[in-house]
Parts: C-alpha cells; sequence; structure tokens
C-alpha cells in the first residue's frame, strides 16, 4: 500500500495504553524513528468505550486527541470531531483501509466485542491489525480464511510477547519446518509475582507493584488465574501449529494456590516455580497446557525474571531455538502493531 | 516462482557437509518433513573441487550422487554426468534459476572465488542463495542492489546461527525498528572450547573433541583466531545495520592466548569466558568487535554452553531481545538454506 504514495486509512477500535502508544510514535515522535517515517497512516476514527468517540474522514487530529486524553482522560466535549459512533457501526460504515483493533481481551464474552469487530472488517475487505488476543485465540482459521478469500492481511504479531517477532519469524523464516511444539513463561505478572514471592513479597504485594509498574491489569484474577496465558498458548497454537483451539481448550491453572513458602523452598532446592504454557502434538492432535513447574537453574526459562518473557519453538529440522523478551514495555506492544502497519498486503 | 508449477533450477557450487544435508532432506528424507515438500528442486548441476562435477540438463540423480559420495567418497568415474566444468564456467553457462553457493569462506582470499560466483550469478538475473559467509562479508551492497536491479533475490539466512531465522526475522519482523547494536557469540568451536577448558580440558584436547563432533573445522585457527566470529559480525553490521564493512574492519581477537587457568579463574569468580561479538553505531558509523569477555553469571550470554549460538539485537523501539540457538547439527544449517529456496522472489 505505502508503494502506492497514498496514506494508509485507519480505524483505532480501543485508544488505552497501546493505542495511545502507537499515535504518539507515529504522531509525536516520528522523527527519533527513521524507519516509521515510511508509514503515511491517516486516522479516520478513534472509537473508544469510555473516552469518546472521534470520526474525520480527512483525518482525525492526532495530537490533539493524544493531549485530550492526558489533560483530561478522555477527547474533550469541545473537539468538534467528537461522535457517539459505537465501534461495531464504526467499523461497518466509516471508510478506512485497516481496522486497528485494541479493545480489551473479553474470554468470558469469548472474544467479543473484537471478534464481531474483526470479522466484519475482513468480510468488508479492510486489513486489520490488532494486539487482542480474541480474535486469533476464539477463530483464528475463520478469520484468516476469510481474509484470504478478500484478499487482505489479518495481523496479530502484538498478541504474544508484545511486539517481539514471533510470527513474522515462523511465517518467512520457518517456511521448510513443521512446528512440533511451543513452550515459554508468556505471562508477565504471573512471573514477575512469582520472582518476587521467592524474595519474601507476598501475593499481594507483588500484585500491587504490578500494577504500580503499568503491566499488571486494575482486575489481576485474569493474569493469576492463568486465562491470559491460555489465550496466549492458543494463539500460538492455532498460528503456528495449525490447531482450532480456544482458550477453554486449555489444562489451565494459576498461581492463586502458591505461597511465599512453596517459591522459596524450590528457590533453596536450586529452582524456580514458573507457569509454563506448552502446545504440542499427540497424533492428529494439538493439545495445550498452563501449568505451573519447577524449572531447574540449567534450564533454558531459569534466566527469566521480572516481566520478561521467553519462548522455545521446536522443529523438525532445527535444533529448539529460544526468543527472549528482556524488559517489555508498551513500547514493545506499540512497535508490532506499526510493524503490522507496515506490513499490509505483503 | 512454486506458484508456477514449474520445478526450482538450482545450481550446487559446493556439495560439503551442508550441501549433502540439503541434498538429504530433500532428495531421501521428504515424507518425514511435511513443509519441504512444496519446493519441487531439480538440480541441474552439483560442482565440486575434489569430488568430481555433475551436470545434466534434465536433473542430476542426486539420490546416485549422495551415494557414491558416500561410498567412494566422490562422484563416480563411471557416472555419465560427471564432467570436468569449474564453478565459474558452470555459474557463467549453465540453465539454472538459483545458484546455491556451499563454497568454504577463504578469508585469505577476500571471499573469492565464492564472492564472484555470486556476483556473476546476479549479473544474468538468476537468484542466489548461500550459506558462504563471503559474499555478505565482503560485499553485501554491492550484491544486494545488483540483485535488486536485476529483480532476483540474494538471500543467505545460514550464514549467522546456521538457520534459525535471524535475517527472515529482521526483515519481516523489524520493518518498524533501527537496529542500533547486534552482540552475541556466535562460533560454536570457540564457545565449545572454552566450556571445556572451564572444566580443565586443555585448549588443544578440547579441539580434537569439537572436530569429532564435526563442528570445527580440520584447520580450527580460522575459528581460534576469530575470523569466523570476525566474518558473521561483519554479514550482521553489514545486512540489519547498513555497514560496509570487511572482516579485515573488526577489531578482532581470538582465544590462541587463553588458558585453562584462565577459564577456571573466571568461573571460580562466578563469570565465564566467552568470545563476544559486537557490531554498535557510533555517530554515523557502525563499529565491530570480537573479543574475549568475563560474562557475569546473570548475563543473557552466561547460560550458552558447548556448541550453541546467542544473539542480542538492540532496537530504537523494542526492548533488547534475544535469540537461543541450543545444539544446532548440520539440519540446521541445511534449514537454512532450505528455507531460502523456498522463499525465492518474495
Amino acid at each position: 500500500m505505502q508503494a502506492e504514495n497514498k496514506p494508509v486509512r485507519a480505524l483505532f477500535v480501543g485508544f488505552g495504553n497501546v493505542g495511545q502508544k502507537v499515535a504518539e510514535i507515529l504522531f509525536l515522535e516520528r522523527e527519533r524513528h527513521p524507519n516509521v517515517r515510511s508509514l503515511d497512516l491517516r486516522v479516520v476514527g478513534i472509537v473508544t468505550k469510555s473516552r469518546g468517540s472521534l470520526v474525520n474522514n480527512n483525518g482525525v487530529d492526532v495530537v490533539k486527541a493524544l493531549q485530550e486524553i492526558r489533560e483530561g482522560g478522555r477527547f474533550s466535549w469541545t473537539n468538534f470531531e467528537l461522535t457517539n459512533i459505537k465501534g461495531l457501526d464504526a467499523v461497518r460504515q466509516l471508510d478506512y483501509d485497516v481496522l486497528v483493533e485494541l479493545s480489551t481481551l473479553s474470554i468470558a464474552q469469548k472474544g467479543e466485542p473484537a471478534l464481531s469487530h474483526v470479522r466484519e472488517a475482513l468480510n468488508r475487505g479492510k486489513h486489520v491489525v490488532t494486539a487482542n488476543k480474541a480474535p486469533a485465540a476464539f477463530a483464528y482459521h475463520e478469520l484468516t480464511s476469510l481474509a484470504h478469500d478478500k484478499g487482505v492481511s489479518f495481523l496479530i504479531e502484538s498478541t504474544v510477547m508484545d511486539g517481539t517477532p514471533v510470527f513474522n519469524l515462523a511465517k518467512h523464516g520457518l517456511k521448510a519446518a513443521s512446528i512440533l511444539g511451543v513452550s515459554g513463561v508468556l505471562n508477565s505478572t504471573t512471573n514477575f509475582v512469582l520472582s518476587r514471592m521467592e524474595q519474601g513479597e507476598s501475593l499481594e504485594a507483588a500484585v500491587t507493584i504490578a500494577q504500580k509498574e503499568g503491566f499488571a491489569e486494575a482486575d489481576p484474577r485474569h493474569d493469576l488465574e492463568g486465562w491470559d496465558a491460555s489465550a496466549k498458548i492458543t494463539v500460538l497454537a492455532n498460528a503456528l501449529m495449525g490447531a482450532s483451539l480456544t482458550p477453554y481448550d486449555v489444562d489451565r491453572q494459576g498461581i492463586t494456590h502458591v505461597s511465599v513458602a512453596d517459591a522459596q523452598t524450590a528457590v533453596k532446592a536450586g529452582k524456580h516455580l514458573k507457569l509454563i504454557c506448552k502446545a504440542w502434538r499427540e497424533g492428529e492432535q494439538v493439545k495445550t497446557k498452563v501449568a505451573l513447574e519447577e524449572i531447574e537453574r540449567g534450564h533454558p526459562f531459569a534466566p527469566i525474571r521480572e516481566s520478561g518473557s521467553i519462548l522455545m519453538i521446536e522443529t523438525d529440522l532445527l535444533a529448539p531455538f529460544v526468543i527472549t523478551e528482556t524488559e517489555p514495555t508498551l513500547s514493545d506492544t506499540a512497535f508490532g502493531v506499526i510493524n503490522d502497519l507496515m506490513s499490509l498486503g505483503s
């Protein structure tokens, strides 16, 4: 799309931390990031649940929008671009090239409303970029085949390990390989909490710190009960191993039952408690599991502390290899969204 | 090229361990590797320096060729495909789609003859896939711009970390990022030797084991003096950071001066000696270095033992991330070549 020298028209649904960071990088910090400059993005709509919604067919004033959120927590009542449009209506009616779906994952609602937004956009022949795990965790094959039929992209790089290349790596770097299994530590909050519990901090105190540092949600149960990890391993199983699973199919365990004594006993035995995500093949089936495991000190997953993530990929031809994300920030997730926006149609 | 349902016509120059493994996977083990089956390769020539050369415009009998090498160490005198053609003549005269350049890197000869093979093939508008570091270490920008002008591919995935995705990862997964620096442990032989010296083995004894295990060359000085590592960091600097360097530009150190006492003293202090490759920016310039460093136990590079490799990539938008290759075999390098063969023209 870039080759045509026409701006890419984007509709943002959801404009929380990730959406704002995407906008900051592209509209405020553009000069500091030379490789994003070739992306000419025109935002024709920003639809949110609690911050108001902006629509402008000639391009929303993104700098002003960011400033309003910073100052008032929402788009200003005086902003002439302000409308009452809802997400699904915007997806159905506005004139855009790509839907940027950044709403929050809802396991209880089986991925809605994000799933419907994505399905509708693809049906209209629009590209979709999403950092929301829901669509790929609940309907990966339906959506990829719909995108294929319509000749558009459905890109999800930021759904697992933030923007660290996982899906791009597999799509381009593992064409000749069959992926036999993936495993890793994929949820920052639980890994951070377990690291702190090893040092004697209580689960509750550690969660409070994780919330302050900005990577745990206000309601941390989604992380602590293993749902975020389950969604991630489902996306990996669906996208990399051809499975058709949902997060409800994962053999799931969380960390709410872990005590400080458990964490410290493991350390004394030279081990670390980690919430490990796994997908593997059993005959024609792909199985998935999220479970607390004792990891030996020499294991590739042992060095991952605090908020980092790690993923091991096993294939039929390559020796197992590992991707480690050291200290992710919001920029990492925003990067993945921007990288996807630069990959539309390719 | 696959879409046309015509076989890809390949000319192999060099047919040592890697070339034979590529041929084994594609012609003997095909059924065990479902994702390579879509690659329909017709080998129209195999040119070697010491094993003879085979040419057949309708396709060399690769299975017979492999058998002859296994039985007699070279192509048989009775093989009707046997010819006296030399590498450069084959590259200039035969009718092929892709040159698979697998000859040995020669630093002393500034990358020749591989460099000329690749240049000639690209000039003829042929794709090039190579596991030889020479072309990208000595003339990356000349060759990539030549390939671009001719509308063909120049693919080098196997030159660093065997086939573990590095160049594909950067090309597709880091479009939006500027790479600020790369560093890592990239030479298996020195890492293996240093690991063994920590356990009291002499340098010479450790080299002998590495040779037996098949990853050290018959003449190990290329590894021990840091030339292989220098070639690799040069390829990374050229391909990922826009540098125009050669291995002679690297501030290079080897491990021949290290004693068992040095290695064991480091371990007692909680550290490991590693031969670290680095490329970083200084103003407009890219600098490169290969040097022995003491790595602390908690450092991301510390866990790499024996023949593994590890690479850290730092960018302007993503937190530093690390790719670890655990226990590479010949399959890893062959995989990279095959993955490149499946990526021609994309």
